[in-house]
């Protein structure tokens, strides 16, 4: 079974990032496609862009790049569950990216966005140009959650609205077939 | 006279944005219109978004976050010398946007960037759609060098091509232009 990465992206105190990504990891466990890992950039804590060499070279001389790269390495799919800061993509997700490069070749990868009236929507659009130049394919399917801040319950969890767990199961399937078509032209793979 | 912040975007080892950011610096000082300060996102040093309230409170308990808002405060124009990651912004210019709001309202702002085919103008492009969410103005006249690399001395000073320092003089006046137009909306100024 491939192994899916669910990427909190946003990095900010008071983020509701991770009551979103809990929410999707345990619909995708329920989807049975993949094997479902949650990750969370906090636990990944990057700092901006400090590697002395081009990403694309992939020599790495510090710990938090290297131990990025391993994780990046060995998802087949990721979804991102990603805010929205201005229109655009939030620097943490971007930075995330940018740090890596062979890594994330010929991975497909899904959007659960939220945001208020965009539903995050725009930062989506806006991270598949990136995601482009990366080889990485960007699933049509998504989940854009709109109004996040109403779909949380006292405890802080989320509770999504009724089209939600569909429109994931959708993705997911699109991962899958993604995933599976894709693997092949991956390095010392192929 | 009003006050111009050249800004150093890149922040990664091995930059060239130093090298263009001195010499757009020089020719700002040259074209006379300006107040002129070259600011380096190095020497800011913020980390990602760290701050626990919107930006739009203007409540900061950071004092990186602090300092970094009195300097675009103090600023009423800005030009940002802008490298290129995988055919987007910068996470770390991005970020810098982020971490503040109404401290970049109604300022005009250019673009000297920088990359190898495309000049930088994809991150160019993607930025105005992010300075636009911040009431910000971008000019028209911008400064796009191809193949930076090559425009690099022995002692890594930056020699521009013959047609760079019309195209800075052209946004420098639009800037000034902007600048006092725009002043009178600008928050206990108007």
């Amino acid at each position: 079974m491939k192994r899916l990465h669910v990427v909190v992206a946003s990095t900010r105190p008071r983020r509701v990032g991770p009551a979103v990504g809990e929410w999707f990891a345990a619909r995708a466990r329920e989807h049975g496609g993949f094997d479902v890992h949650l990750v969370d950039l906090v636990d990944v804590a990057l700092p901006l862009l400090d590697e002395p060499e081009e990403p694309s070279t992939g020599r790495y001389v510090h710990e938090h790049t290297r131990r990025w790269s391993a994780s990046v390495e060995a998802a087949d799919a990721f979804v991102f569950v990603a805010p929205e800061y201005n229109a655009a993509i939030a620097p943490s997700l971007l930075n995330a990216l940018d740090c890596l490069y062979t890594e994330w070749f010929y991975k497909p990868v899904g959007f659960v966005a939220y945001g208020g009236s965009s539903a995050g929507l725009r930062a989506v659009q806006m991270t598949k140009q990136v995601v482009a130049a990366l080889r990485m394919y960007p699933t049509v399917e998504q989940v854009p959650i709109h109004h996040v801040s109403e779909h949380l319950d006292e405890d802080g969890s989320f509770r999504p609205a009724d089209h939600l767990p569909a429109a994931a199961t959708a993705m997911l399937d699109e991962l899958v077939r993604t995933a599976d078509a894709l693997a092949p032209l991956r390095h010392g793979r192929g």
